[in-house]
């Protein structure tokens, strides 16, 4: 097992990674107020697990899905946690993917002020991204994450035994971060490219998502709130999959990750940000997890979901983080049609 | 005019106050893109300041009153803020009093994780309290202040032009926050005894209001996010007055704290946290701003309310902060019963 700390200036937050992490959290929490916050699919799944591990907690589950990630489930929340009359001092427990992961953050950021957090991520996505980092939110409006706060968990308990029920779409949602972090950190490029033929096997996730909190612990602790510039790289490839997955919805987010980067290193290439060479070798590594870009037939339509996306600040213009060269990106702001114009290669990809 | 700097960890705040403090805001906001909440009351007598003070900004009123500080007027921001596009680096202006300050507060907390704030707080109770220090606040389901975060302001400008429209009640209100902070600190306490006759003077105020802050600023510095316990310190009054402005109303914020700190130096005597003598003084200080304790009858049922309040970590216990002696407190947690029996003593508080 392994610790990572994340010496951030809100809250000091320790990360576990590996085999035993969920009984290090029945430890922690031991004689503790708990208050479980998980989904409809975990708790079918894991019933036992949570009354073995947090004897006596209450525990409360939101409907599945991104679309519940939203005001009604957050005040649902924020009810049943009234309900269980819990007071600054319980600790939420948020055992779930990323979506149980945001909204129980958010939660505990706003009862009373903020009460305790613990994060007990059960998808690769949430262990290898969502969970670490404090950032919390619901969407609003159809505006992603546009209702949340920066909230630091206490510790994070990533446990690989929640891998063996994940189905094979949560892999690949998980591997669409791992190959952001990969293109951004050269030591996770590395790994992935030196071990293609493992990237479905659970005990090398494992390995890789620690390598992929180790990377965003640092980043995290440079820039905890995204004011300095430095967390915004790991928005790479987030402009465009967000934007795709509000308009077209059905594939998981990892994957709109990688189709984001994918349009986005095109548009690196040719904005002449990153040369084309290196473009191909990030088209690459996006292959190993996703080998054919589907196409998205109207997909200049778009455009109106990326206007919305928190890093514009500029009217009328699309910003993003595009690859520049190994270990290195760069922001970038297009004018909306130029970047519409772009969206347009999404019609048919393999053009 | 008077700075006042809080060097708080999550992010610093700088306090104005005095006259010409709203021509400080005009300069310090010129040419960023501005959204200013403030509420119908506010609004009805400073339209032309406001459109004259920040040119082109967007605004939002709420309507006026306590009993409109709650989920729904904080979601008529979020919208609002949605259908300016605000981005990231906007400026919510709050300008109005407690109400407005609590929930444009939250509304710039929350949205986009984060926007920029500034305080313009426009009643006595804002200026000397609620606009410094961060918290921010709706109440949900019968339970004051349970959701909020702590989120401070870049600037706070506290204008005395805005005191010649306040009635009297206002006043009254303001001077309940003020004379908490002169039990607490005897600096400001010593202010208020030798200056009794001044206490409706408007430029007096200006002057206690400022010596408020600095106060508070110092408090909340030490602890931000009300965890080490010397913060906890502002809530004397604050268990029975919120509890009794709970079940009856009507009333102002700034009455009831008067009226909690009544009780509670009564409590204080009875349970031996303070001498008699001292507990007499509490109560002269209170009689300057409210020289008569009104009646509750049924009084007792408040306990309801009071043990709903987010400093009780116990169960069936009510806690609260006593006065000790000059300069000092103590926190108390009372068995909910013996709560209940203090409490009576409202029904003929001048037996």
């Amino acid at each position: 097992m392994e610790t990572i700390q994340l010496h951030t200036k809100s809250r000091p937050s320790t990360v576990l990674c590996g085999a035993g992490a969920l009984s290090e959290a029945k430890s922690f929490l031991q004689g503790k107020e708990c208050f479980v916050v998980t989904d409809s699919n975990v708790l079918r799944l894991y019933a036992d697990t949570i009354s073995q591990t947090f004897p006596g907690a209450s525990v409360c589950a939101v409907p599945a899905g991104e679309r519940h990630k939203n005001r009604c489930s957050l005040f649902a929340i924020l009810d049943a946690m009234l309900d269980a009359r819990l007071h600054r001092s319980s600790v939420v427990v948020a055992l779930g993917g990323g979506v149980v992961g945001d909204m129980a953050g958010l939660a505990a950021a706003l009862y009373m002020r903020g009460t305790r957090l613990v994060q007990v991520p059960t998808t690769l996505l949430a262990q290898v991204d969502s969970s670490v980092g404090g950032k919390t939110a619901v969407d609003y409006r159809g505006v992603k994450n546009v209702i949340g706060a920066f909230y630091q968990p206490e510790r994070v308990f990533c446990d690989p035994l929640f891998f063996r029920t994940l189905p094979p779409r949560e892999i690949r949602c998980g591997l669409g971060e791992i190959v952001k972090t990969g293109v951004l950190d050269p030591a996770v490029g590395d790994m992935i490219k030196e071990n293609k033929g493992s990237l479905r096997d659970l005990s090398f996730l494992q390995q890789l998502a620690a390598a992929c909190v180790r990377f965003k612990a640092r980043v995290v602790e440079e820039d905890e709130t995204e004011r300095s510039g430095l967390r915004k790289c790991l928005n790479l490839g987030h402009t465009t999959g967000h934007a795709l997955e509000l308009m077209y919805g059905r594939r998981s987010h990892g994957e709109y990750v990688l189709i984001g980067m994918w349009l986005e290193s095109h548009i690196a290439e040719r904005e002449g940000v990153c040369t084309p060479a290196y473009a191909r070798e990030v088209r690459s590594m996006i292959a190993l997890a996703l080998p054919r870009i589907p196409a998205f037939p109207g997909a200049a339509g778009a455009l109106r979901y990326a206007l919305l996306d928190k890093k514009n600040e500029g009217q009328g213009t699309v910003s993003m983080i595009l690859p520049k060269e190994r270990g290195a990106y760069a922001e970038l702001a297009l004018p909306a049609d130029r970047y519409a114009a772009y969206l347009a290669l999404l019609e048919d990809p393999c053009r």
